[in-house]
């Protein structure tokens, strides 16, 4: 057999391969026959023979007496995510930073991860929850719990929604798992494989991440320091048709940005016209010092969906967020939810997180926090000054500040390189549809506080200039 | 203008409106041009002008200028669950049984629940573990906790599988939100819409409800009092070509049933020959009173997928669930949790599980469980004989009965009667992919206590009988 016929074979063989993977054929189905394959390829029959006989061996593909080859889907990889959208530079992956961050020896500073060092947390409050919790009743320590979940703390967020000038009922509001379990959720219920979605560019990375699970097109709209360009949106609107668009109003991750009033009139009444449904994350409101503009509010919970969680002031190992939406998508969501997790979040952690928003602490303990993140902003922009690095906007509050290093740096670079000395940072191209914000890079002024990031940063920045 | 020229304008209208709906015509979309749409539904230019003019005044359509009329989205409904496959009478809906015993008033009675009355839970050592939590340090009570959680709570799962027989690591469990969710991940990884399912007929409702809303064609097996029918199951796997079987091998939900040894051993053969997936849900394991065969025992964790949760034994409350599985499933299904809920269940309820499991306290609860249950399945199968109504097996474990009706009655008109008087019940059909179970019901001994079920039953069937 010449080296030929080995090419025809082993090439008929990664046609196969390739049909297999990308599900063109899936495990049970029949291979052509070997007659009409070798019509089809342009090849011998024998050839054909041989390659299934190859494949056989390999057990890709098995033979049932005279009925011929089907594909056994023994080496059928899972769908990762990596097939469902563009693949990355491993560094720049949505995934890299949770991951480093999450899985991170207690020696590694985190300054770019995405919540609050431990200490910085109502802890006090919290552990004299759970001893309350310690006296609750059987059904809240072993029940399941509503399908709705904790009416107590529905009521609570009733009552914030109230002081944002929102009117709604408890029946308006499901519990979910977490923030982004909320995000899931509703783009379960609302898209299908192939729609558009919006989001700000820069935004969050994970919404990325959650959009290519849907399979869905992402669109990224510029951010200005008031929001979303409104002229971008609205043009994105007309041209691209989208289903859903995905926001943070107030202290925008990763910027720090809040909408103005102007941008959040624009913005819903753009979305009216185009019959376009707004998801607004309002995970760092209690960051905020006064409450700024919110499209929830323009809107009034009709066709804006207010998103939240407590994971990011009050404990994010309670594992709690929120949905507050027009009645009939919640019913729907409540279905959806039983269907896919048999309920939302754990009753005793709701439990203990009502227990600590009802009690007086919590506010005073957000007032300490706020004035505490004032303080460590105004340092981490003196401090990231000194090497040339200058924020983008002054935030009004929270955590984040979202840095442009000096000309010609690379913050994926930075990123790679801090992270051998265990410095993790947080690289703009994680947070860019449109990869363009790799001269960024977002810092969490909290865990600014060791001068060892500083000096990783110095020397890497000093490595890259060589 | 005429009776019948309305009528067609109507129908042109309700034609637009029905492919918005069902998404023919999406957001954004334009509608076919004037001359088109007449041609194509045989009426006059100026019956399609009417109909666009009146589809625009209600704001379903929008025209621009010079460019035609667009589809603005304002009324599309989500996609409801119901849309995901064949509708149902609403009272054999899988959500029916789960919401009416989750969202019932204390006063309802259950015996068609899936789960054990509150004060049969280990609720001492759970109010132990909620008082220990309270002096955990300030990282597990504020922090995310690592991406697969809880390490000390995989490292109890992993002396579990030994005891079985299988050997894993810790990398190759990931904690999740409950049992349910367990599974969602799987589908979510290894499904894609217009695949084929296997589970068993009749099998735990939610499957199907879960099933259905990752848009996949199911394939019930009837099962057999030691397991899936072998040789429908074999059948299956060649005119169907499965991506995934689904299945309880102990204690089968809802009948009760376990699985022989000769079974599990041709079903494991089988998957293999065709290279089929098997999620084994464990959830029932600890009612077991001597370990019956194990589908991922035989296999090794290799194409069987082990998932469990802690929500039938110890606290449905505290949410949590597991998966066992392959280190590259798992790997990927680390990326997927993170993207969509990021990260697992509550560390704080995963602490409070793994120092329940770990004191010597649960054991020995267990043992008394499964001795009060014995008593229970016992005293339930006297007591619905002098009704007629006889177990279909005599189960080895756990608390479900599932029982067959005297002849010629219902067990779906049974539910809805008894509904009335507060008695909550599961019709057979709930769990049958055939509805081939009419003449079936399930009963959770544990919550059969109440004598008004048995009048309510006797009264039901005595009104059905006339």
């Amino acid at each position: 057999m010449g080296s030929t016929e080995i090419t025809r074979t082993e090439s008929l063989m990664n046609a196969v391969r390739s049909r297999i993977a990308n599900r063109a054929l899936s495990p049970g189905d029949r291979l052509p026959s070997v007659r009409r394959f070798a019509e089809t390829m342009g090849v011998s029959p024998s050839t054909v023979v041989e390659a299934y006989d190859r494949l056989e061996a390999e057990g890709v593909i098995r033979a049932r007496r005279g009925s011929g080859f089907y594909v056994t889907g023994a080496d059928l990889p899972p769908m990762a995510l990596a097939e469902m959208g563009p693949s990355r530079e491993r560094d720049v992956d949505p995934f890299w930073v949770s991951r480093q961050s999450l899985d991170a020896a207690p020696s590694v500073l985190k300054p770019g991860c995405g919540w609050l060092p431990a200490d910085w947390m109502p802890n006090a409050a919290l552990r004299k929850g759970l001893r309350a919790l310690g006296r609750a009743d059987d059904t809240l320590l072993s029940d399941y719990g509503s399908t709705r979940g904790s009416l107590a703390l529905r009521r609570l967020l009733l009552g914030r929604f109230a002081d944002e000038g929102i009117s709604a009922t408890a029946d308006q509001i499901l519990l979910t798992s977490s923030g982004t379990q909320a995000t899931d959720l509703i783009c379960r219920l609302l898209l299908r494989p192939g729609d558009t979605v919006l989001v700000d560019d820069p935004c969050y990375f994970n919404f990325q991440a959650l959009l290519r699970a849907h399979q869905v097109r992402i669109v990224g709209i510029p951010f200005t320091p008031t929001g979303p360009d409104t002229a971008a949106f609205e043009q994105a609107l007309v041209s691209d048709s989208p289903r859903l668009y995905i926001t943070n109003s107030a202290l925008h991750n990763p910027t720090g940005g809040s909408l103005s009033p102007q941008t959040a009139h624009r913005i819903v009444s753009a979305a009216a016209i185009h019959g376009l449904t707004i998801v607004e994350d309002d995970i760092f409101a209690d960051f905020e010092p006064t409450l700024s503009p919110r499209l929830a509010t323009l809107d009034g919970l009709n066709r804006v969906i207010r998103i939240g969680s407590f994971s990011k002031t009050l404990s994010a190992a309670a594992r709690c967020g929120y949905i507050a939406a027009r009645t009939d998508w919640i019913e729907n969501l409540v279905d959806l939810q039983l269907a896919i997790n048999f309920g939302g979040p754990s009753p005793v952690a709701t439990e203990l997180i009502a227990g600590v928003l009802a009690g007086g602490s919590y506010r005073k303990h957000m007032d300490e926090v706020r004035q505490r993140l004032t303080r460590a902003r105004k340092d981490a922009a003196n401090r990231l000054a000194a090497l040339g690095i200058v924020p983008w906007i002054k935030p009004r509050g929270g955590y984040y500040l979202w840095c442009r290093l000096p000309d010609g740096h690379d913050s994926t670079a930075l990123a790679r390189r801090c992270m051998e000395d265990g410095v993790v940072l947080a690289p703009g191209n994680v947070f860019s549809v449109s990869q363009s914000a790799r001269s960024f890079i977002r810092f969490n002024v909290a865990h600014l506080g060791d001068r060892q990031i500083f000096s990783s940063l110095r020397t890497a920045m000093k490595e890259a200039a060589r």
